[in-house]
C-alpha cells in the first residue's frame, strides 16, 4: 500500500466513534446541527480565505467504513461492551444529511460559520475531525497566499507567483494541497505535479543546483538544458556565481525564457542581471527569484523597485509560516428533541462562548458593490436588503449539489472579485484592521434565552 | 478516489521530471550520491530526533509511473521536445540504488547526513522532493514531540501525553503521520484511529462537549456515558462549570477512569477538582488535562504542583508551532565520471556551502554511554575508537535491508536510551546549548581540494 494511502474514516479521533457508539447505543441520533467556525481572525491576518471545502465534499460523500475498519474498532478493548448492532451500523453508514456552505474563496471572519452539517447526530458527529483539519489547514494557506499575491502586484504592476514549497510542507500531500490552495487564492500555478495532475493547476519549473553540478562546467550545463528544453528554459544561475551565471546564460542566446536567482541580496543582483541580459539582447528572458520569501520581503524587493518578473514562494507559504495553526472548531449548535421541540446548544466557558441555533452570515454590500459589514443571524431569518447570504446548499440528502461543484478555475475567479470588494484598508499587511460582524436581534435572543434556561435549571 | 489518495510518483516538483528527462537525453546517468542534511539545528532547539525514514523506505522501494501519470507528463508543452524512450524508462522504473540512513529517532545536529542514496543519477534525483517533505516534516514533530515529554516529566515523576492534534495538523494525513512521530519521541499514544490501525499506535479518547450538550442535563449525560464505557470512561467536565462537573462525575463512582479539564485556570481548577474527587473517594480518577498546551506551559504547571495526571496536546504538537519549518536539503556530492574517475561536488554560494563526497557520521562516547561530540567524516574512514557510525544501510540494490525494517516500538526505545546519552545542558527548553560537531581531517582535505579545483578553472 503506498505510504500516503489511509483508510480516510478512521482519520479521526477515538472520542467521534465512542460517543456514535454511546449515542447508537442510547438511541440518540436525532437530527442535530453542528457548525465550523474560526472563533476570531488572528491578530496578524485581517481576514480569512476560505479553503477545503472540495475536499470536505468529496470527504462526506465517500466516507464508509470497511471490513478492517470495523475489525480494527472491535478490537479495541474501549468497545469491548459495544453491541454488535453499532457495528453493523457503521458497515452500512452513508452519510445522509445536508451541508450548508460558504462556497471556497469567501472572505470570512470571527465567529461566522463556516460550515454547517444537519443530520442524525452520530453522522454530523463524525465528520468533525477531518472537516477541521481539512478546512483550518487549507484556510490557512490560501489565506497566506492572498496576502503574498498582493505584496507581489501592490504598485498595480502584474507579477507572477508561483508555488514551490512541497519539500517543506507538512508531508506530501499537505504541499499538494498547500498548492491548490496557492492557486485558488492567485498563485499563478505550482512547480507540484500531483496538484497539476489532480486538480488542473498550471505546473512550473527551473532547474536545481544538482543540474550544474551534475556537468563538467556551468555553461556545458547550461547548453545540454537548453538542447532538450529550447524555449521553455529557466537557468539556476547562483551555483557558482550569479553574475558569471547570467553571462553564461546569455552565451546561449534570447532563447531562454529565464533566469532564477536563489541566494544571496535579491535587490541588488536582480538589477545587475538584468542589466547583464539585456546588453545581451535577452530582454524577453524573465527574472525569477526565489529562497525563503514571504509577503514582507517581496514587498520590500517590489518597493526598492527590483526588476523580478516571478517570485518562487516555498517554505512561507505551505507552512504558513508566521501562523502554522487556525483553530477553527466544529460546535453542536441545535438538535431535535424526542418530543420534537429544538433544543439550541451554546457553550458559556471562559472565552470560549458559542453562539446557538443554525446560522447565516448576511454581508452587506454598498452601490458599487463593496463590502461594508457582516450580520450573523439565524438560519431562518429574511435576508436584509443589498444583503448577501454566504452560507448555500453543498450537499442535499447526501448528494453534492451544484453549488458544491464549483469548478477551481471559477472558486480562482471568485476570490479575486471577494478581495476587490474588501475595504481597502483591510488589505494592510502590517496593521489589525477590524471588519464589522454583528450579531443580529434574533440570534442575540436567542443566546439571552439558552442562558436563561440554563440558569434556572 | 478518496480524497487523500494521489499518484505518490507525481508528488514531486516537476523540475526532477525535466532534469531527469534532460540526464536521459544525454545518457548522463552514472552513479551518484545526494545527501539530505540539515544545515544547523535551528534556534529555539537544541537537537532533532530524526524521524520519517520508514515511510521513506516504503516510497522509494514501491515509486512507479502508472500509464496515467505518464499520459499526464507527456500532456505537458515542456516534454514536448523529449523523446519517446524517456516515457519508457519511466514506465519500467524501479528503484535499484542503495541508501544509508541514521535509523528513526537518533539525535542529529547540523549539517549531519541524516540519508544518502546512492544510484544512477536519474533514481537519486527523482526521490528529492518526496524524501526531504517527508523527512522535513516528521522530524519536526518528532522532535517537538521529544521537548513536551521531557517538560512533563522534568522533575522525574512518571505523566503520560496524548497526541490529540489532528484537528489542527496541515490535513488528516499529515496529523496521522504527527501522531506516529508523536509516539517514536515518548507520547503514551494518540487520539487519531488511522495512526493506531496502520502503525499500531496504543489510542485514548475522551469525550467531547457536544456529548454534553446532546443531553439535557450533565448528569445525565456523564450516566450515558458510563453505562456504554464502564472502565474506560474520561468525562469532560468543563462544559457548564468545572467544579460542578466534577461533582457529577463523582456521582458515578470510583469506577471513572478520568476527567478532562479542557480551559480555565489549569493549575487551579486540577487542584480543587482532585480535592473534589479524592473527597468522594475517587482517589485512583486521573486528571486529564488539555488546550492549546505546549513544552512551556506544561513546565509551568509540573513546577506548581497541580495534580495532573495526562497531559493532552494537540496543535503546538502536530503543527509545531512554534518551528512549523525545518529546512533539509538534499544535495549531490559525488558522482562517477564517464572515465571511471569520483567527481565531488559541492556548492559555494553564500551561506549554502555544502561538503561533498560521500559522509559518515561518528558519534563518540564517553565509559558510560553518554555522548561526548561528533564528528562528520567520509564514508571509508575507519570508526575512531569509542565511536558509533550513525549511518546504517538501509537499502541495498533496491531492496529494504533488516537495518531498514527497525519496528516503531523499537524505535521508540531507541529515542529513550538517545535522549538519556544526550549532554544534559542540551536538555535545555529555552537555553541554546551547541552540541559539538566536527569535521574530519580527511573531510576538511577533500573540502578544500575541491575548492581549489574550482578556482582553477
Amino acid at each position: 500500500m503506498p505510504s500516503n494511502q489511509f483508510s480516510t474514516s478512521l482519520i479521526t479521533d477515538l472520542y467521534q466513534l465512542t460517543m456514535a457508539a454511546g449515542y447508537f447505543t442510547h438511541n440518540t441520533n436525532n437530527q442535530a446541527s453542528f457548525e465550523l467556525f474560526v472563533r476570531r481572525v488572528p491578530k496578524n491576518r485581517n481576514y480569512l480565505v476560505t479553503a477545503g471545502l472540495a475536499e470536505c465534499l468529496e470527504y462526506i460523500t465517500t466516507l464508509k467504513f470497511s471490513e478492517s475498519d470495523i475489525d480494527y474498532l472491535q478490537s479495541l478493548t474501549v468497545f469491548k461492551n459495544v453491541g454488535s448492532e453499532f457495528f453493523d451500523y457503521l458497515h452500512n453508514f452513508r452519510f445522509s444529511g445536508d451541508v450548508w456552505a460558504m462556497p471556497e474563496g469567501t472572505l470570512v471572519f470571527g465567529n461566522e460559520p463556516i460550515l454547517r452539517v444537519t443530520a442524525p447526530l452520530i453522522e454530523a458527529q463524525l465528520l468533525e475531525t477531518y472537516l477541521l483539519s481539512t478546512i483550518n489547514f487549507q484556510t490557512l494557506i490560501a489565506t497566506k497566499a492572498a496576502r503574498i499575491v498582493r505584496a507581489a502586484c501592490q504598485d498595480g504592476k502584474k507579477r507572477s507567483v508561483l508555488e514551490f514549497g512541497t519539500r517543506r510542507a507538512h508531508g506530501a500531500v499537505a504541499g499538494t494541497y498547500a498548492a491548490r490552495a496557492a492557486y485558488l487564492s492567485g498563485f499563478a500555478g505550482t512547480s507540484n505535479l500531483a496538484a497539476g495532475q489532480k486538480f488542473q493547476v498550471p505546473v512550473y519549473g527551473t532547474a536545481a543546483h544538482a543540474w550544474t553540478l551534475a556537468f563538467n562546467d556551468e555553461l556545458t550545463s547550461f547548453k545540454k538544458f537548453y538542447e532538450v528544453f529550447p524555449d521553455t528554459s529557466t537557468l539556476l544561475i547562483d551555483t557558482y556565481d550569479t553574475l558569471k551565471g547570467a553571462e553564461n546564460a546569455c552565451k546561449l542566446g534570447a532563447g531562454i525564457k529565464g533566469v532564477r536567482i536563489d541566494s544571496g541580496n535579491l535587490a541588488e543582483q536582480s538589477h545587475k542581471v538584468r542589466e547583464i541580459l539585456d546588453k545581451a539582447g535577452l530582454n524577453q528572458t524573465k527574472i525569477v527569484v526565489s529562497g525563503d520569501l514571504n509577503e514582507f520581503s517581496i514587498t520590500e524587493l517590489v518597493k526598492s523597485g527590483a526588476p523580478i518578473d516571478t517570485f518562487g514562494v516555498g517554505t512561507e507559504l505551505a507552512t504558513s509560516r508566521d501562523l502554522p495553526a487556525l483553530g477553527g472548531v466544529y460546535k453542536l449548535v441545535e438538535r431535535l428533541k424526542d418530543d420534537g421541540s429544538c433544543q439550541f446548544t451554546a457553550k458559556f466557558s471562559a472565552e470560549k462562548t458559542t453562539y446557538p441555533g443554525a446560522k447565516q452570515v448576511f454581508r452587506h454590500y454598498g452601490s458599487n458593490g463593496e463590502y461594508l459589514s457582516d450580520t450573523i443571524g439565524l438560519a431562518n431569518e429574511s435576508i436584509p436588503t443589498n444583503s448577501r447570504p454566504l452560507l448555500v446548499p453543498v450537499i442535499i440528502n447526501g448528494e453534492i449539489t451544484s453549488s458544491g461543484k464549483i469548478s477551481l478555475e471559477n472558486s480562482r475567479k471568485y476570490v479575486v472579485s471577494e478581495l476587490s470588494n474588501l475595504p481597502k484598508e483591510c488589505h494592510s499587511l502590517t496593521e489589525q484592521i477590524l471588519y464589522p460582524v454583528s450579531i443580529s436581534t434574533a440570534l442575540n435572543d436567542l443566546l439571552e434565552h439558552v442562558k436563561a434556561n440554563l440558569n434556572n435549571r
